[in-house]
């Protein structure tokens, strides 16, 4: 049976809203995620909140109810609650009427089976959640088997980033590591890396992709380093026919692995 | 000369601190954009603003030394400040050196020339302004004209617009219109609407699109009405191999507009 929680004193509440910050996360290796949608997705996947809050008012909700059913038959904590308390976990306005926290699913480096994806997403030192929520879900779009994250990369269990996924965030593998240990792993098998970049003369439609391509994408404001780009198999630039040289770092990712799909599937 | 001002409660900062609410935007015709990178951008295609702040420890800089050169130039108001005050005036913990006041720039749709440019982008009630700043930047990069916003689009003078606009909010023409109005005046002229949607199996590599072309985009939660795609000369979607069956709004908008500029710049 659902317990219900209506005071903000309660020790759950107060350590799922804990969960906010990044080094509450690190230590109890959960996260929170939002709405129906990202969590039928979640569920569709195979993957079931450990605490789960819903509003009173959506009991009756199918979905809900389904939710609930699955996640006490799993043994995990289900709580009705007041849209007040909602809205101090989720920090938004116009809370969802369901919020679920999840563990944290990183995945080692080098328990990553690259043969299983044409796409793979490499971010360099990414700094905004939105934009790493948006490189999972295209990622996701795209076919790509996951997204690995090198150097000081944003958090990809941040509220924002769980909420600019969709979803995604459970469908891709999610790989943190060092530049020092992904270049010797990549080189272990097959695969091209692919860095976007103002440095160089080569059009992104002009070379053949292979399978399984590694799309590299850097800072937002400072781009790949010199020594990164170095190691790439190709360097490739969009075409820019404005005043600005440059696109935002989710934007590039997205129509650089839109080409590679396309060339792929006419293969 | 530039005057100075450290004081939280002068009137100027104080009026220009309430530019970041859009009531008060829309009172004065004003927005703030931050950055030595955006307003040098503003610069470039001849927009200077009518107040300019900047930090007394960046006057020595020379793109400071010009900004302030070309403002006083114009009879606009200087101001050297204190990291403080930028930090108010930005609401970012890391403020930039200069912010600048500009007047607010639509254009009537009826002053659309539609011939100078392939691309343009038209947006249905979209909400998130950092959405509305990338494809203002993903129109600058492929050429496009110009954003029709149609329905209750979010300000494109927010902070947060501008900021995800890097500038192209001064190289893009900006209209605010009725969908009443915009179909008329579309239909007047040459000009192919080409809508993203589930509701089709036509995939959008397949048509071949016309200049200029006019990439709808719709509400990032429900997509276009379906009154709006009934109007649309072509309706395409993206191949999806994930779970989800949808793509950032950003990044479906960008995605299409490398389509067509890569159709365009073929034939």
């Amino acid at each position: 049976m659902p317990r219900e929680i209506t005071a903000f004193s309660n020790e759950t509440v107060k350590r799922v809203r804990s969960l906010r910050d990044k080094k509450h996360r690190r230590r109890e290796g959960l996260f929170l995620a939002e709405g129906l949608r990202i969590l039928t997705e979640a569920e569709e996947v195979g993957h079931l909140p450990e605490i789960l809050f819903y509003a009173k008012a959506s009991a009756e909700h199918p979905i809900v109810q389904r939710l609930t059913a699955a996640v006490e038959d799993m043994g995990g904590d289900v709580i009705e609650t007041i849209p007040d308390i909602l809205h101090k976990l989720s920090g938004k306005d116009n809370p969802q009427t369901v919020i679920g926290v999840y563990a944290e699913r990183l995945t080692p480096l080098k328990a990553i089976d690259r043969s299983l994806a044409d796409i793979w997403i490499v971010a360099q030192s990414l700094r905004d959640p939105g934009n790493l929520g948006t490189i999972l879900r295209t990622g996701d779009a795209v076919g790509a088997g996951g997204l690995i994250l090198i150097d000081d990369c944003v958090d990809p269990f941040s509220v924002e980033a769980v909420r600019a996924s969709m979803g995604a965030l459970f469908t891709q593998s999610i790989v943190q590591t060092r530049w020092e240990d992904f270049v010797p792993w990549l080189r272990e098998g097959p695969g091209q890396l692919i860095g976007t970049s103002l440095n160089t003369d080569t059009d992104y439609q002009t070379p053949v992709y292979d399978r399984p391509a590694f799309i590299m994408v850097g800072n937002e404001a400072r781009g790949l380093p010199p020594e990164y780009e170095a190691e790439c198999d190709l360097l490739v630039k969009m075409p820019m026919r404005g005043k600005a040289d440059s696109l935002n770092a989710a934007v590039a990712t997205a129509v650089m692995a839109y080409e590679i799909l396309n060339q792929h599937r006419r293969a």
